[in-house]
């Protein structure tokens, strides 16, 4: 008798392979179905959705048993997307892509930054239901414990009701107890520029990235920053199409007589 | 007499400093105020929306003289926008912020992948009304004199006119001779993830990028690949909110209750 098919789920992150979020996910995702990772090969967070368009990449099978597949590659959040596609999707895309457990938030503007919603980006794109993950927490050993409940129902949620059309989930999860989950808009924030400023004996400036976060509308009770500084995991649908529709009509009249 | 105050322009793009689609930006752009060029020390494209953050930035003058100066950085067009308000604008904003003119088209799914967008997202996002400027011919002596006449006035009119707020401009212009201005919507489109694969001697397989362009809808009127396909340049209003609004009570029913 032909065995019951379980959906294939296609993981990747910006933390690397190797980074504790993932390995959380894998372990869950392999309840669900067949799991396919490709994953980068070192760390390649803030990479947003950037690709590889002048270099050559590589795609390196780490580990294979029946129903789960793990390769690395030299290539970015997106391209490892993209290269799974290629090379291991030809015939049938996968049924879920899963982006992260990522450590550190991608709430609000740091979506624009982050290459785990980069990767659920590119997924979306290919008509592929896709989610991003992420938790408050920087630490390499960052305990996912308290969210795994979650992350689970979303998972179960994801496959079984198909996504609005090329729109997908950027998710976050507070550090602490969860106090329970919004479905919300992304905040109205940014990080500020600073910069900690070196001089070398030479004379040379160097520059590194050390801002702080800025939530421009902390009162507002829909966002997900809102959600996430009252200990709930936010739920963002996010689309594709950046147009903003509510002003067309206002520069067609100044910007279409050009 | 004080002098009557211009304003300041700031500029940058991914084909870097040295790109000729650059120079003819800044040419245009000095007729209206100061200029400040901040811009990649080398090619940057497909960058998107990247920052780096684990590890330190140079900033090296190249040109100054009275009301134009001109900065590269080892930074992604994202890091220079950055730079540029820490190190240079810290009193003061520029008035503007124009990103290109790039080589290659960034209408459609490019707007997602594009470092040219990325640099107007992030000025968009510290409240500096942006542009993103790019011809669809990737030859690097490209000719760019037939779309200078709307590049100067997108550039008088986004002056004097307020754009919505995080609210950017997508600008794109098709060769060849120029039809007209369309202010439009992002066309739903995609690339398809083809790859040059080689297998080295030692059996090591590479990947290099190499898809093609597929409008999902090139029968819409009110898209930018049709204005460029009818060569007309291609006006998309864009947000930095990325929230699928339309679909936030559906999601709510679904994911509110986990």
């Amino acid at each position: 008798m032909k065995k019951p098919s379980r959906p294939t789920i296609l993981i990747t992150n910006d933390d690397s392979v190797y980074s504790k979020g993932i390995c959380e996910l894998i372990k869950i995702a392999r309840e669900f179905g067949d799991v396919v990772v490709v994953a980068p090969d070192r760390v390649r967070s803030g990479m947003s959705r950037a690709i590889t368009h002048a270099e050559p990449m590589r795609l390196n099978m780490l580990h294979k048993e029946d129903g789960f597949v793990v390769y690395s590659s030299s290539g970015t959040p997106v391209d490892c997307v993209k290269l799974a596609f290629f090379a291991l999707f030809k015939e049938k895309r996968p049924e879920l892509l899963l982006s992260g457990i990522n450590h550190g938030s991608n709430a609000s503007v740091n979506a624009v930054y982050s290459a785990t919603v980069g990767a659920a980006i590119e997924g979306c794109v290919n008509n592929v239901p896709s989610v991003a993950l992420s938790l408050c927490d920087h630490d390499e050993n960052a305990d996912f414990s308290h969210i795994l409940p979650v992350v689970r129902s979303i998972i179960e949620k994801t496959l079984t009701n198909p996504l609005p059309y090329a729109t997908y989930l950027n998710v976050n999860f507070p550090t602490g107890e969860l106090a329970g989950v919004k479905v919300c808009r992304q905040a109205d924030a940014r990080w500020s520029e600073e910069y900690d400023q070196k001089v070398s004996d030479y004379g040379d400036v160097s520059y590194l990235l050390a801002g702080y976060f800025d939530d421009r509308e902390p009162q507002s009770q829909d966002t997900d920053e809102w959600a996430l500084t009252h200990q709930c995991a936010s739920i963002v649908p996010s689309k594709v199409d950046m147009t903003n529709y509510e002003c067309l009509s206002q520069l067609k009249d100044l910007y279409g007589t050009i």
